[in-house]
């Protein structure tokens, strides 16, 4: 269901949301509680008694989001609508959000023998520093005409390819041959525009093992999965909001500037997210996107008790974050990471959604089992952003 | 909404669906309780306790599913999309699932005078013994080159007409005239494939008839609800399971051999298939359907005790189905069968979810209002699959 673009004001009031990390969770085998449950947090509870109360379900029943689709779902898009490389995953891994104009793919450094067979498609597993000089050393190396090639360094024997040109397709297959004594596979492009990006993704392939022939070991490359900026309508022109993004992690703040939120110095964790806020506010934005990475982590590591402890230290913040000047506070996850899974789940966060319009019950406390019971209910993910909006009285009615 | 193929998992733990017919209901007129809420179940609500609840709507909000819709809409397909013939029907009905290149059509024995008019439509009712030695005589001594004709007795003057050759359509008009006096209409096919079916058709009825001259009552036939098979995608090609079904009743079977399930023998009932489950298992299966009709039938009859007694015989089998070594258990209803109703009804089923993944509410006990509560909300049939695969671990997660 698509909200009719009238309806959305571009004034009102300042929304935060607070994304806790994998913060859905599942009892513990003894004692019965969830990790949200057994949390001592006593500045949630309290909020949570003067406020909306409900759970997102970020995807179809059954279906669990990685964190790039569950944060696409909060931020109002429907993950399974969009064209999703692999190219722009790890381009918005490295906090890199393409443009329109881009091409990314996955690059790997790889091992060919003198014939040009893959001998080792990872190049023997180089150390990030090493691949850093790899990237950097092709870089400045390698130019093509009318072309600006970059490459962004990830972990080991992976690296984020990126062209800017003019009219470029992405319909191009994957030169990897996925197993070893093989050729890597002649690119081409499925239609004249991505024929482009394949006869530039060769022309730069030939250069980048000229460049790299005196290697030992990381003499060629693969690269797999091409992807164009997907048609994301930003946070600006779909709801009017000046967005900020104060998240750690690279990953998040490039599916924030996907939507169109500008990141900002997020410092080290919550104290500096804190100042993060109120310099964000005295800027002037009016949406603040805040990311909290650690539930999921101890989630993934099945540590019931460093998740419990997470959520604590997010618990203390809440003070700050209620002292900056926001009038509407969201808590909510973008998945749950039950520890007793050990993984991402598809069972629908808890949120919370604190401002002067909520309808609170003045009992409740913040969690999962709580939150079943709000006045909110179970929403979808792409059905909180209108929600929030109209809790800072940026909506219209419709009709008369 | 699809769910993308690639994150079914080949793997996973083991699935048992229950469905008790006709579970749903509406509370006594003077004790206030419904059906299941009065049953005195021990096991359920044990089970309750340590699972995950809600309810399952089979159909829009006001729309009563037969049983058909019902169980396909548990199986993962909208009734809604599927074209359903009568034919079709009426072969699931008689255990029998179309292939391929088969044609299915409802026969009636009838009665026709000596110009062909037809005079009882239905040949005077005659026994279920009668019907199916028409059947056999009919099968017996009209043949048609390169084709197989296959008649199944049903009740009375009913028969399931199926017949097998090439590539057929189901185009095919009706020819019962609806009333007495007039001749049966000519079969006409609306396209080629159809016109072969429609010549079929009617060279078997002139044959047929020659067959059943000496006949005093039936000796004519009516064909109507020509249907092909349906495409829907089997359980092994869309979630990767191998699946058995255990049901007493004939329809049930059919129409999980329509989802290629493969019944298995499931004796007289409960008990039999308590031992059927174990077989299963031992067989490798990892889906297994049991179907209990006994509540849908007590719901006709508006015998409120009787649909107790239903629901609580089948409590009494749940310490053996929790022994069979099914990892997760599923118990819910095709569509509720309200006692004061006396007929299948539109209200959601309650729906109970065992798994070591659930969110239980330690308090919950299994009934209507319990449901409500739970952590599974309500969801639409076609949703309810997914969420067993993702109990069973048998869902990847979606995007990184």
């Amino acid at each position: 269901m698509t909200f009719p673009a009238h309806l959305f004001r571009p004034v009102g009031e300042r929304i935060g949301l607070f994304v806790l990390d994998g913060l859905g969770g599942l009892p513990h085998p003894e004692q019965g509680q969830t990790e949200l449950e057994a949390a001592h947090t006593p500045n949630m509870d309290a909020l949570a008694g003067r406020s909306s109360l409900g759970r997102v379900q970020l995807l179809p029943p059954g279906m669990t989001p990685g964190s790039g689709p569950g944060h696409l779902s909060l931020f109002g898009i429907d993950p399974l609508e969009l064209e999703f490389g692999r190219g722009l995953l790890e381009a918005l891994g490295s906090d890199y959000a393409l443009e329109a104009g881009q091409i990314a793919a996955r690059g790997n450094f790889c091992t060919v023998d003198g014939e040009g067979l893959v001998q080792d498609r990872r190049a023997g597993r180089p150390s990030d520093e090493e691949c850093r000089r790899l990237c950097a050393k092709v870089t400045e190396q390698v130019s093509i005409d009318g072309v600006s090639v970059e490459l962004i360094p990830g972990k080991q024997h992976r690296f984020t390819w990126i062209i800017t040109a003019g009219d470029l397709g992405a319909q191009v297959n994957d030169n990897d041959p996925q197993v070893t004594g093989k050729s890597a596979l002649p690119f081409r492009g499925q239609n004249a525009t991505s024929e482009t990006t394949a006869a530039i993704a060769t022309e730069w392939l030939a250069k980048a093992q000229q460049c790299l022939a005196d290697e030992a070991i990381a003499n060629s490359a693969l690269l797999r999965g091409f992807s164009t900026r997907p048609h994301v309508p930003g946070f600006a022109e779909k709801y009017h909001l000046h967005a900020a993004a104060l998240a750690v992690y690279p990953m998040y703040r490039g599916v924030a500037r996907l939507v169109g939120m500008q990141p900002r110095d997020a410092g080290r964790g919550l104290d500096d997210q804190v100042a993060a806020v109120k310099a964000a506010i005295a800027e002037d934005f009016d949406f603040i996107f805040v990311h909290h990475k650690d539930p999921d982590t101890a989630g993934h590591s099945g540590d019931f008790a460093a998740k419990v402890a997470a959520i604590e230290a997010f618990d203390q913040a809440i003070p700050g974050f209620l002292e900056s000047g926001l009038d509407v506070i969201a808590i909510t996850g973008d998945h749950s990471t039950p520890t007793i899974m050990e993984e991402h789940s598809w069972h629908p966060v808890p949120l919370l959604v604190h401002s002067k319009r909520a309808l609170p019950q003045p009992e409740a406390t913040f969690g999962e089992r709580a939150c079943m019971q709000g006045d909110v209910g179970t929403i979808r993910g792409p059905e909180l952003m209108p929600l929030l909006l109209a809790h800072a009285n940026r909506l219209d009615k419709f009709g008369a």
